[in-house]
């Protein structure tokens, strides 16, 4: 029987001097291949992973789908990721332009459906061009088209005859879209728009694919017609030859520059793109919602605006089921880690304890693990979230759409904040090593931290919820709260009632969870809310509250996110033990969260100290029962080891040799003797500095 | 008058069709040279800024030395280090090389100061070598070594005819020193030591500059005597020949590869080493605390052990101040961006808000800026209590040992970690831009991050703040805590007086803010040994509630730091409104705390909700202060434009041109139509992707 204790590594080569110097670890790597160093972790599962592999995937089918595409990609040589950090940039960037074909081309052979066509470029893991295609550029075309726009642009971008981009974002505009600086000035002679960057400030800045590959881009400037201007539109702009690629006169396009991390978003051709009075036919307005006539007239149809929140829910929804993947990997490899890494504590010679035993370990990264279920759960439910108000705005029933809109903005900055820090901690988690890109980790880190900033600003999010709760608060004798704020209906004993919790056991209940985090939430809401009428301004007292106020929409998000988890549990969840493991997790997620800000809890004046204290005894005991299935709660996430992307996060545990593996890699051991020692270093110690030539 | 009016940055130039076409922000940017868009800005500051630089650096003549080695440093092209991103691994290194010749002969050709030495290569701002050559190699000697080892050793070391590291952690041990796997076992027979690698988890791994570049290292080793081990001791090996260069037989050097970042700690060689039972001399032990005699007997000398503590003391006191230095870079770059850039609240067509007029803006970015200052001066504290140490350990008064130990270890956990997050956020507060290197704050995270687990793993340091706090409360009776701990005497009156404060400005008293903290550590400390009391096995109780001994250990840290920002204040400080200034940040760090961790504070019964309350309105108060000297505050830190290395952080706030110049230099930019575009696009948009080779 292996085991994973250390003193097993031994270096059964080292006595043969003669032998190449790296050749002895290169030999133990191989010697270790198919030694599974986490056998006996993964025997002390207590529930079914192949059925918790389900439930993450949300269906059977679902689950199929992916590891099918997950194993087509990690065994195709073409797609391999490890060299990636020691691409430059040129190398890198063609590199990846290499893999989208490739990948195009799979898609085309193996007549991949829609779904499958998604899994694969998700698990190329790798931004590129083709994402801004077919996450924005067609879905603006659907969204904002005429008929008639549709029917002549979809064809060319469905089969990629043109490659289109997304071009909002300027250099001194992200969020404020009403503040956007490029202009689009009707030309009633020509019947043409005036596409112009006034300012430097105006540049188009950001959008993914636009500085090299794209043909096309929707571009959305302020329009105005006879001097008055009449809001931000979106235009459909050629940027280069169909023909050569050359870019096009009367525009000038570049790249932006680096990115954090080394392969991430390097990957993609992130560009600048200024017009110089670049003329287009009227009819390249999308003209769905509104429409400039020939005599230049500004006409709204009848089609709701409203419409165009639906595509920010879709779009948010899918950030969120991104942060549970992403959080997910992390958890995996700091979670694969801790248990073959050893430190401290062994007795009489025996071998150190795991660190995964030690208490502070499970308590930065439990919450973790149950964060990633958490987050899985609830992206799952905003899909249906989604699906509902779709329906609903297709009949023209608006009703649920400002809820709807509030919990999506929400959510997608509390899971994106969530996790992005949490990959960041479960890389100190992984002590020295995390430090090393082989690790997988900082590459994660620096890959995933956009999703804070884009797509709506995490805190101009939260800004947002807080107003749709000040609304709904005030409204509340006359308009009945729905979805998730319907809690709000009950805020009179929401605000009376405290919590009746007497022993520890007493919070695995889910209703003591349930009316702990709607108190807090509404307590907190209802205290912003009597502060703010204290001012005559209320935009004024907005502005001066907007830290508590966002306080207040963390709290009130955090509750959905504990919800959703606790009405998942009520389904039918099949598979051994797989829904009480998912129940701990549940507890875990709560508690955790009530004992990180168990200020506001007891600032409210809903628990006393001593059951806040509770809680956090309870949390200690619900940790002791996820140990055992650490190892099998992460495996269900059934992540390739070509995906996670880590020695320290290896399926089979073998962490030390794989280690040893990617650093002889590195081109600084291509030569004993490196580049610049002889030059640089060598004068040094023969006391030459003087003479030397630098 | 020119304002930061971003209507300003018109390009003028954009009528021209003909011009080339980057032409056009490069003669943008240097029209913007010499004009200093944050005049304004500095004009609003209500103190002496000449003043507060030298309050920052400690002293006239600390100011002095250090900005004089700045200009030298950022005035010289060798330093260049803006391009160290787009370098390949070999590239960089060598580079680096280069750079710390010549930083080797202008030390030298200039004749200057250790102190002036030490700025130099601070400024340089590029992990290499010499680091480890002057900071662990040269202080083993010195601390380790007998008289006749450094009168051999420490000469060759001083002129760097020998350059050598510091060969302690392993692939498998990090934390715990004696865990080490590495052997030295003495051989009678020929008076020699055999260094050996016994398992893959012995190896040497991390060392910085020991792939590559030293000659020697002190390596840690169990030594191993007749079968007997003897603990773990330093030894001198040297690695690589004095000739050529080349590795010496018996023992195997490469890299470890790449780390987080682009520059970052990639510059430096951090190594692996393996020993094939090489053999050193006897005399090549450090031996001043512990002897090997020629017979084989293990003596131990009468130097007290304890002073090797002294060293850990003196690192960490470094590190805390490295941690001021960390994030007032982060927070200069953000600080002056946030005033630069504009978002929303343009009314009647004006200019936008300045971000950093929000309240959300400046509740994450003022109590930064304030910890920055707090961090600053708990490091010149922390050099005179070192200071005070060594004095004592010379006079063989350990008295004071044990509470400077744990106050040097907990403020390097608190500071490193609150560092970490606070540049982080600092890049999330520039928004997209921040995702760019060019910005310089993705750099100078990855670049920090290490800082975390090096030298004392965070957590592991809050356990060691634990046990000595629990150790200081069980001894009460006998014996009287001293420095930071004395507080600990008053516990009875801490546990029972409650805070008194009625209105916000009670709050702005000394006084109450230091017993609002002590009484929060008091009892936290006191709670902890409590519940460690009910346990029958102590160490049991101690894995147990660890988690909660790490709340306790933070809470009494944060005093600490505290506490000492309020003695500084105390004492004289010149200049017009500096100390007025001070003040400000003092409360906005210690109420910021207090806001964060006011579930500690109700926990434990000392602050009412209403209380706690009083005490958030009190800190969005103080942010209105900090306002108009938010420009002034960072430009106080002295850092050059230069050191900054961001696009954002410039000191005349010309931002949007420089990020259009940085980003003109990626070689993407190189051509109009990118390497790939033909073999890999052109098929896809021609719908010849079935005939394409990739």
């Amino acid at each position: 029987m292996v085991t994973c204790d250390p003193t097993k590594w031994l270096v059964q080569a080292s006595h043969k001097p003669k032998e190449s110097k790296y050749l002895t670890y290169l030999r133990l790597a191989e010697a270790m291949e198919g030694v599974d160093y986490l056998r006996e972790e993964r025997k002390k599962a207590q529930f079914d992973v192949e059925a918790m592999k389900v439930a993450w995937a949300g269906s059977r089918q679902a689950f199929e789908v992916s590891d099918r595409m997950a194993k087509l990609v990690a065994n195709d040589p073409v797609f391999e990721k490890f060299s990636k950090p020691m691409l430059a940039r040129k190398e890198l960037f063609k590199n990846t332009l290499r893999k989208a074909a490739y990948a195009r081309k799979l898609i085309n052979d193996l007549r991949l459906t829609e779904e499958e066509a998604k899994w694969l470029r998700h698990y190329i893991d790798e931004p590129n061009y083709t994402d801004l295609h077919w996450e924005m550029f067609v879905p603006a075309i659907e969204g904002q088209g005429t008929n008639e726009q549709k029917k002549k642009w979809l064809p060319l971008a469905q089969t990629m005859q043109i490659i289109g981009t997304y071009a909002q974002t300027e250099l001194g505009h992200g969020s404020n879209v009403q503040g956007l600086e490029t202009t689009a000035t009707f030309d009633r002679q020509t019947d043409e728009f005036v596409m112009h960057s006034p300012t430097l400030t105006s540049s188009k800045w950001w959008p993914g694919g636009m500085a090299k590959v794209a043909t096309h881009a929707i571009v959305y400037a302020r329009l105005i017609i006879d001097g008055h201007f009449h809001g931000v539109h979106g235009f459909m702009v050629q940027l280069r030859s169909l023909e050569d690629h050359s870019p096009l006169p009367g525009l000038t396009l570049g790249d932006i520059g680096m990115k954090f991390g080394h392969g991430t978003y390097n990957t993609m051709d992130n560009g600048v793109l200024r017009f110089d009075r670049l003329r287009i036919p009227r009819n390249q307005m999308l003209m769905r919602v509104s429409q400039v006539t020939k005599e230049g007239k500004y006409v709204q149809s009848d089609v709701p605006r409203q419409l165009l929140y639906g595509t920010m829910v879709s779009v948010r929804q899918t950030i969120v089921v991104d942060a549970s993947k992403a959080l997910s990997r992390a958890v995996c490899i700091a979670t694969r880690y801790s248990v073959v890494r050893r430190q401290f504590g062994s007795r009489n010679g025996g071998p150190e304890t795991q660190v995964i035993d030690y208490k502070t370990q499970q308590s930065r990264l439990f919450p973790l693990l149950a964060s990633a279920y958490a987050f899985r759960f609830v992206g799952e439910w905003l899909k249906s979230l989604y699906t509902d108000v779709k329906q609903r705005l297709e009949a023209n029933d608006f009703s649920t759409l400002p809820e709807t809109h509030a919990c999506t903005a929400g959510l997608k900055a509390l899971t994106t904040a969530a996790t992005a820090d949490g990959i960041e901690e479960c890389r100190k988690l992984c002590g020295g090593h995390g430090y090393l890109i082989s690790s997988g980790l900082p590459e994660l880190f620096a890959f995933y931290v956009p999703a804070c900033s884009y797509e709506g600003e995490n805190v101009v999010m939260m800004l947002q919820v807080a107003r749709f709760l000040v609304k709904t608060v005030s409204n509340l004798g006359s308009k009945q709260p729905v979805g998730t704020a319907a809690y709000l209906e009950r805020v009179a004993p929401l605000m009376k009632n405290n919590c009746a919790v007497q022993t520890g056991e007493d919070w695995l209940t889910p209703d003591a969870i349930l009316e702990a985090f709607e108190a807090r939430a509404a307590r907190m809401i209802v205290g912003c809310c009597q502060r703010l009428a204290m001012f005559e301004n209320p935009e004024e007292g907005f502005a001066e509250l907007s830290t508590d106020l966002v306080e207040a929409s963390l709290a009130h998000c955090q509750l959905i996110a504990v919800s959703v988890f606790i009405q998942k549990l009520k389904q039918e969840i099949p598979g051994n033990g797989v829904k009480q493991s998912l129940e701990v997790l549940c507890y875990v997620y709560a508690l955790f969260i009530l004992h990180k800000h168990q200020g506001d809890f007891l600032a409210v004046g809903y628990l006393t100290p001593k059951q806040a204290s509770l809680a956090n005894e309870q949390l200690r005991t619900l940790y002791s029962k996820v140990r055992p299935n650490a190892i099998a709660l992460v495996d269900s996430f059934n992540h390739t080891d070509h995906y996670l992307s880590s020695v320290l996060g290896c399926y089979d545990g073998n962490v030390y040799p794989k280690l040893y593996e990617a650093a002889l890699k590195d081109p600084l051991n291509e030569s004993d003797i490196a580049d610049g020692i002889q030059q640089y270093v060598q004068p040094i110690l023969k006391q030459k500095l003087h003479y030397a030539k630098l």
